[in-house]
């Protein structure tokens, strides 16, 4: 077990941008980060608003004076410290996080970035190119992603135990959005509008997170081509609330060759919490996970009785262990997911310096880079009246 | 509660084509039909074999003068009796419905045919059309739609309960032709084998199920065009094993203009059992039935909690009441619903002599042709490359 | 696959007293007796009203002349008949199970009688003594352990699969008597009434249900002693709502000594459905059924995942396959378990003249005098401050 | 939502005694403490071993010379200190918890203890009077009490949806001790060992959670008596394995005159994971809730469909939306329910040198006191051939 025990000898200096006094995503970055004592926070750029971010800063036990009023600001004064922050989390509004992740790219900070991390493929090529130059992190916090049995789902699939994969049938579909929301919460309406959402609401927010679960299931996952149907059902949206994608995949050493991924995104479902749930059918058993049971993973071997394999028990491949913090019977959810990550993140940037990390794998600028892709062809198979597209 | 009251004031006579001895689906039409005697089995052409038929019509009491060689012999010989067969049930290969229907009805018979009702749309018409003529009932044994849920389904729609339609995200997709079971299992063998099983096997033979579900919920159900992408993941079938078809519906009283229908077909997800759920979202509400628990109905209402309807309690629509057996709490099954649907076909051939029976519903003639219209439409999509194809 | 094959080479000649229109209980035995054709209803007492009993006779296709006023004119006018009745059902209230059994069993018939067979221990074991002497089966209809999966839990406790028993925990608790519903609702008034009732309402036609489940799973469980408490929550009523039994079972080939057996028996369970469920663990492994989900059964080995095992697949003991219906998947209810047990009492009956059955089980004589008795140890300790109580 | 923001306007100093490397209570105490910046750790005596204690401190972030090598070495030197700290955390062995807790309290500072506090209602009632009279928080980690849905239970039934209680059915019954873990696993082999364990082990360190959260559920929950049957299934063991308690309850607002409650405590429930479920039974509706889907609250009103309470939506009491950290649909953990704990502990801790806080509650020295004193009844009781003991 983890037990909060450190990975690194030392604590990697770490700021925000973005993440203030009342956010949300902000708060679960810090309850991640700082989870294990592999981040320490030192500096951030919390705040559009100076004072206010000054004043959640100590708050938070950050010296005021690295309460920067912006990132090109901290970026920059951060820079002339010894002691400068090496790392730095964006949590900003979509439309900024191309912007702040390029800049923390050039000035040699290894970054954490939430999803999309840009609205076009250029950006995102440009991206990975630059963080490949500096040699830096760029970590993406699909969070889901970081659940222990999404890991021992990986294990099973590499180790072969479903044979070849056929059919993935997969889903978010909640159902928060089933009327016109954005007229009074202010936190949907930019979900809404193409400049800060970029040119997808249900692909873009919700469908990725499935996606990347299924690169994060099967390495050698591969899209041939896809078509996509998506509207809005709620009347006067400029982006969907509702969209579906069909995928053909390559063949690889555990995808049977044109092997089908149907994924349904949505946000009017009405009534359902997050129907956020992933099938994997291999040539001789399945696999099911659901983020709202996130600790159990159904295994079904056909012509055998259906198995629940539940998390932190020692049945389950070692990968799948190494991140248990409370032992198997015992609900883990999101935070410990995205500490998970955090800690994945800690370690690959630990080891950009160094060597590459053989068979290691965290939600890395690739997947960012293949979400945003993903969207843009879903996109332009919708917009052509859902036809086939190819994704290379 | 039904308690096994006779509805009607005699027994239909009724007589099988098919389903012999040692037939499984023979059993349930027996089952179901004489559950509550409104049917009374007094012929037969049970079995290709004349003395197996004898002897089998010996075991259900059947007199041995009425156990025929053939279907054409016993309607010709029944009709020379006072008191000949008024109807007939024909469990036999799908590649006889046709002709053993169309003779049926115009022997002047009720018939009540396994499903796919025939292979071709023109067939299709033709027996709706001599239903007309005759002023016969033809009643399809999709056996689901027979569950009382089914039922309070419909009613919560026409209610109004759900809002207008929007989504409906359905499947049946079982595990157990994931290899090539027809090389050893011959029961398997026919229904890839196009000559015997019709155009289709995941869409025909499993796919209709959920279909006629939604249109036994969705009363104004209407297609307004498809596209369908099949094919068969074992080698060497010569028809689908899995099949996704993605269908527009037309707008109408319940139904939202486009409201999209995802249906996913197969036979290989490997361990699943049924896997035969639909979900149905409105702009208020969601309902989801599956066939593995079939007292029960979901109904998610957005911004309450979760509710779980059961059959045979007290809050259903009364429709959904009215065949109720043994109470709520107890387990009622398939068994349970194809005597449901048996006693529809019941009371709609008393009634087909005398006036039009409102809001009574069963599967009839022309739910069984839109099934075979709807297995060529998506065959038709299928084979042109997933192009998306009119339902009219 | 039963598929309707009779189990006999005959129908037994079978009777009802009482089951009359209406009756919810008799339409459940007729389902179930005639589902085969391994009985054939010929006659009834159906009714305390002579004309109406006629009237239903003819609905149930039984010759006029033989629906009998009471069931004494039937036992007489039937003994002079050379086709007269072979097995009597008894759907009486429970006030006249013990003299209308008592008169079948000295007419010579075979019984199946609903639970409580009496109200006394002293009556249960004249019964016992008087259907040895005649070599007569009496059936009881304890109808939930017909279910398919109770034969497979049987097995897998024969075959040692959990090692040797520890602890049992059972609840049969429903909801609907938790206001004073006996005062508008006649059907509840007499089951609240000591004298129609017997000396107990929740665990004489509650408790002794998971009783009975026990004694079908684990064929050698004998108890040792027990405690019981119970009470009236619902003010003025003469016999307990709710109660619970604590058991120390003796040590026997697959139970440790003094394995306990936790028991909660209510009618006023709010909210709840059945609630009727039996965990038994085991020194290796648990096991776990409940009547609202009878196709299933939950097998627990401690270390491995979690197993849900499925009426009807393959990997069942072949015991558990025996009265397979329709196939795994696919729902049966609790009109096949009965169903189940009227087959195992034609096969009982027929086998009473020839030899002894090995190893086939049935709810006998013995199993309805055992929980006679155990109502009375119960209602002893309960009457006695929740005292231990020996069994024997 | 919490979103991380202090309650309080300043981070209270705290230590831990035990918790050191590798400890996985330490973690749930550090990662509860520290989530929202309530605490700050400053000092500790965290390990036997000084020399170990003083490199996890600094793996903490806490200054080595405030890593100290014994508890009453850190309560004297921080007494000297202005900056000294002002809460401890006690995570040593149970047999230390009476004396490090009364040390604490006499060098006036709050406590967080692990259950029991205590082996005696003596030493309990000794520490209930320091506490009074030093005016000092104690806080008890019965860490499930946290979750979300405990607090809407105790919102429900004090607004009296529920009706009046008349039954609760609890479980605390896992499987891993089926079998003599304690001959090859030191971490179990205490348990066992009186001396360190005290008087019980199902009861005392299994059966004491569902004990407290019925009592943190039912605001004026009162044991009238109660009786308790005991044993060791796994020969050899000085302390049982499994017990079983029923107690009945005083009347009061909200619980009907002798209401009973049925507990099983048991550690060699095969197969199962924790089977921690509290269903409480009232006049009008039923809840229940289960350990494992802590983010769920079935509640079951008699006559109405169940629904499935899910934590974080607008349909809750404010109470149990308090302490929300991510939304409705997320999964939350044990983490956060330790979390919302300490949360709550800081707020009594500031409060205690104020005013008395209106219907604040939290796991107090009086729950732990009761705790204790429940156990010894069980003895007593168990011990007396499961003999009715009263309470008081």
């Amino acid at each position: 077990m983890i037990n909060g025990s450190k990975v690194l000898d030392h604590s990697i200096r770490w700021a925000m941008v973005g993440g203030g006094k009342g956010s949300q995503i902000g708060y679960i970055h810090r309850s991640a980060a700082l989870r294990d004592n592999n981040f320490q926070l030192v500096a951030g750029a919390f705040d559009v608003n100076p004072e206010r971010g000054i004043e959640f800063a100590k708050e938070l036990g950050v010296a005021p004076d690295r309460a920067y009023p912006d990132y090109k600001t901290m970026f920059a004064e951060e820079k002339k410290r010894p002691d400068g922050i090496e790392a730095v989390s964006i949590a900003t509004p979509n439309s900024l996080h191309y912007e702040v992740c390029r800049a923390a790219l050039e000035a040699g900070l290894h970054v954490v970035c939430e999803k999309p991390l840009c609205f076009t493929s250029e950006q995102a090529e440009e991206l990975v190119k630059l963080a490949e130059e500096k040699h830096r992190v760029v970590g993406v916090t699909y969070g889901y992603s970081g659940h222990q049995m999404i890991q021992q789902a990986r294990q099973m699939i590499k180790n072969g135990d479903l044979g070849e994969i056929r059919v993935i049938n997969m889903s978010f579909a909640f159902g928060g959005y089933y009327y016109k929301i954005e007229e009074t919460n202010p936190a949907a309406k930019w979900r809404f509008d193409p400049k800060k959402a970029g040119p997808s609401f249900a692909l873009g927010d919700v469908g990725t997170h499935p996606l990347f679960l299924i690169e994060a299931m099967i390495p050698d996952l591969q899209i041939r081509n896809l078509m996509c149907t998506k509207r809005s059902f709620v009347e006067g949206r400029e982006l969907e609330d509702n969209a579906f994608v069909i995928m053909n995949l390559k063949g690889s050493e555990h995808v049977q060759d044109n092997a089908q991924v149907y994924c349904w995104a949505s946000s009017i479902n009405c009534g359902a919490r997050h129907d956020h749930v992933v099938r994997i059918v291999g040539s001789k058993a399945s696999i099911e996970w659901d983020d709202e049971r996130p600790n159990q993973l159904l295994y079904e071997i056909e012509g055998q009785p259906r198995q629940v394999l539940e998390r932190g028990y020692g049945y389950l491949y070692p990968a799948a262990r190494l991140e248990d913090r409370i032992g198997g019977g015992h609900a883990e959810g999101l935070f410990e997911a995205w500490a998970n990550l955090y800690r994945r993140f800690a370690i690959a940037m630990d080891h950009a310096d160094h060597s590459e990390y053989i068979d290691f794998w965290y939600p890395d600028v690739k997947a960012g880079a293949n979400g945003v892709k993903w969207i843009e062809k879903c996109v332009e198979s919708a917009d052509d009246g859902a036809k086939w597209v190819d994704f290379d």
